[in-house]
């Protein structure tokens, strides 16, 4: 052949190799479009997740790591993951430190010594009850740990140290202004202890204003006196500051919590098995338990349907996973993590490999977008190659960012895959976060559907791409 | 100089021009991401929206234009902008035809001749009612008004013809599918009476499941009979769906709704004048109206105090408009568009010029970003330059897109400035839309205050750099 033919030749295979990229480069994306339409009209054409999270919540509400609510939801969310054609589903043995509330919480404020005002107050999780009798005394506001320290032994003993600095409002992402605030409710007691205080009430974690108090961990120091840990609604938090400023105020509290010891309390786990690498494990999860108060509607039941969905969309759309997806509803988040813990030792154990681990455990809101981490040495290959399916994502309004995933999975982040937190709108997360009212008519359907979707489409992506 | 010097100096004055555009660049756009900051920590921190949002509904629930509810909405949110420094406001005379539900709305559906199951319904805004001892009659149910037409005559005449095409719950905007289905509420009643049918029942425009039946404008064709249109919950839609499978259905409807004519319906105007332009003219908007029922808080109670709250902001943080911005809470959108037809009359009329005009109706929920539209000879320079802030604004979740912008400003397009839609989250505002729950407890603060503050940005950024 002349050279020129041969020119000819290399240009027009460099030409078809072009286009045939191009066409299957479109081809993959206007199918990848195609499969996140439907898992999108499944979802909120035909879901599941919301009469789940109605059962859940309706039929075992409170469901603290340890009690029988707990195994009431094991069983249930067991059973129904049994009933997605394909899914075998078991419960992985686990114990949790089991705290109980107890009977009584009563909380009054007297001013001027006169009048006896109830407050609104939750013990918090872990917190030792009053003396039987309960407690009254004087109360000192402070709105740091730092300043418990400053004020010094003769300021705080004999005293109820009232931690009052509120959650920032003008954080954008109510996450952030939790964190800025959340040290009082778990180490204030500790703190105002090692001093020689009698009780710590702490403001409540929202910057909603109104009368639900909102419990949540709290942890003592082994080496120091156990005092109560008593939140106070943000309503009440603000009467008793107003009050300190006219006056002498002391409160009477007088609680009954106690822990129990360990307790049988089971994660629970759905899976298909994958058709070619079934040793790459893509996990979606949340948390099985919430507090005892409330329904656990957004904390975490929300999640723990969305993943189940996940599961039940990819069987309805008839997509047949390569790698096996697990489903894990992880016990005792609120209260020591040991579902995670234990799920991720027995996971090291098997040498399991996950490649991926994406958890709802941010409410059932309207979904925002994914955050991703990963060990160092993986993260930029992972982000990068995730990155790709962006476009395809966004037309759902969903973003990509780096940061935190999810507390359960977080131990799994040895095994070097990915993790995946959803990142739903946090808004309204903070209104109803380990209250009375995180019941399901705060869950809208719709948004509690889009999230579900969100992570099934995502699913799908890593399951037929990889990231690796 | 020689050839060599020359080249050098052109070097340097051309590295001095980049590095100066560099910084220039650099910090206007950290100005511009302070200032934003600053404008969301007023709103979240010092907000008057939700306040505002408040008493306006709890105070003036059901402004349907030319009540009496709507003159006590006017004069109060004329107040509380005159209380705004700097800014001077007044009542724009608009005069809209009232129309008045009446006393009583009575519906019952009768099966198999025994039973008498009462129904959730509202009479359609304009419509007529039934005959004073009602209507009695038997039901046939269609999908569309295409099928009434194939139906014909000797399948309507006589009867109660129930539009029941529900919105199609798989689009992720919900807006897609009321758009989808709103052609029953809007002109059912005129297709069926062309065919002889005595009323119309429409299936409620909203994705949710449940017993409040939605309110909306319907039209009647004048040369048509005018029979009574009617909105029944989708609960109970479902439920004549099911009995009219089982047998005949036969319905009961008595109303006693009227047209009143032309009443005095003001728009609500206040406006800060500009300091370098004042002839350009940037408006944020809402409309004041309502329907009769419920408290307007979504619609578009959250609109108007949001359009308020961008003035009282910048009065705030001290920021001095070079363009006079203008917020208008217009009359009237719900039934005619009096109002907004109005303004663009009287704004012609004067030759002003809207530079840009922003509307927010689409309720008080986390914005996720702003749609434009214009004329085509300004479009594209238009939305060129707004793309340029995209980034400062990406950080706060919001996205920009092409597309409608609100009905209000629509009757100003032909004076070629920009208009532009706030998009919120769209996922609830069906559930309350046109119905007795839209009210106060339905709106979140906080993703009211994003809102307002997502406009106040993007007026602040148009005032600052100009868009032409």
């Amino acid at each position: 052949m002349s050279l020129q033919i041969l020119i000819i030749l290399k240009y027009f295979i460099l030409l078809f190799f072009v286009i045939a990229a191009g066409l299957s480069k479109s081809y993959a994306q206007d199918e990848d479009a195609l499969m996140i339409k439907k898992i999108h009209d499944q979802a909120l054409g035909n879901g599941q997740a919301y009469p789940w999270l109605e059962d859940l919540c309706l039929k075992h509400p409170g469901r603290i790591a340890g009690s029988d609510a707990y195994i009431g939801a094991a069983n249930f969310t067991k059973n129904k993951l049994a009933d997605i054609p394909g899914i075998s589903s078991y419960l992985q043995e686990c114990t949790a430190n089991y705290w109980n509330r107890g009977t009584k919480e009563i909380a009054w404020m007297t001013t001027d010594g006169k009048n006896n005002i109830p407050l609104n107050v939750l013990s918090l999780g872990n917190s030792v009850a009053t003396p039987k009798d309960g407690i009254q005394a004087q109360v000192i506001e402070v709105l740091s740990l730092d300043e418990v320290e400053r004020l010094g032994r003769e300021n705080i003993e004999g005293k109820i140290v009232f931690f009052n600095r509120p959650m920032d409002p003008t954080f954008v992402r109510t996450f952030g202004a939790y964190g800025g605030a959340v040290d009082q409710r778990v180490y204030g007691a500790s703190k105002a202890a090692s001093l020689g205080a009698v009780a710590a009430l702490v403001r409540s974690m929202t910057t909603s204003q109104d009368d639900h108090p909102h419990t949540g961990v709290m942890v003592y120091k082994d080496t120091l006196q156990k005092i109560p840990g008593i939140a106070i609604s943000t309503n009440d938090a603000n009467r008793l500051s107003e009050a300190l400023k006219n006056g002498n105020v002391s409160v009477f509290l007088k609680t009954d919590c106690k822990s129990m010891g360990s307790r049988y309390a089971p994660t629970v786990i759905g899976e298909i098995k994958g058709s070619e690498y079934p040793n790459e494990i893509l996990l979606v999860g949340g948390h099985l338990d919430s507090w005892d108060v409330g329904q656990g509607a957004h904390d975490d039941g929300s999640g723990c349907v969305q993943a189940m969905e996940v599961l039940h969309i990819l069987h309805r759309i008839g997509y047949k996973p390569k790698r096996t997806i697990r489903c894990v509803l992880f016990s005792n988040e609120e209260n020591g993590l040991a579902g995670g813990l234990t799920y991720a030792k027995i996971s090291n154990e098997k040498k399991e490999f996950h490649l991926a681990a994406l958890e709802s455990d941010a409410g059932g809101f309207s979904p925002r977008g994914f955050s991703f981490e990963a060990d160092t040495s993986v993260f930029k290959t992972y982000y990068k190659n995730v990155s790709q399916w962006l476009p395809v994502l966004e037309s759902y309004g969903l973003q990509f960012e780096m940061g935190g995933s999810g507390a359960d999975i977080s131990p799994l982040k040895s095994q070097k895959g990915l993790l995946i937190g959803l990142r739903p709108d946090s808004q309204r997360y903070f209104d109803f976060h380990h209250t009375a009212v995180d019941n399901i008519d705060a869950v809208n359907k719709r948004e509690l559907e889009l999230g579900a979707a969100a992570m099934a489409s995502l699913i799908y992506l890593i399951d037929k791409y990889g990231i690796q």
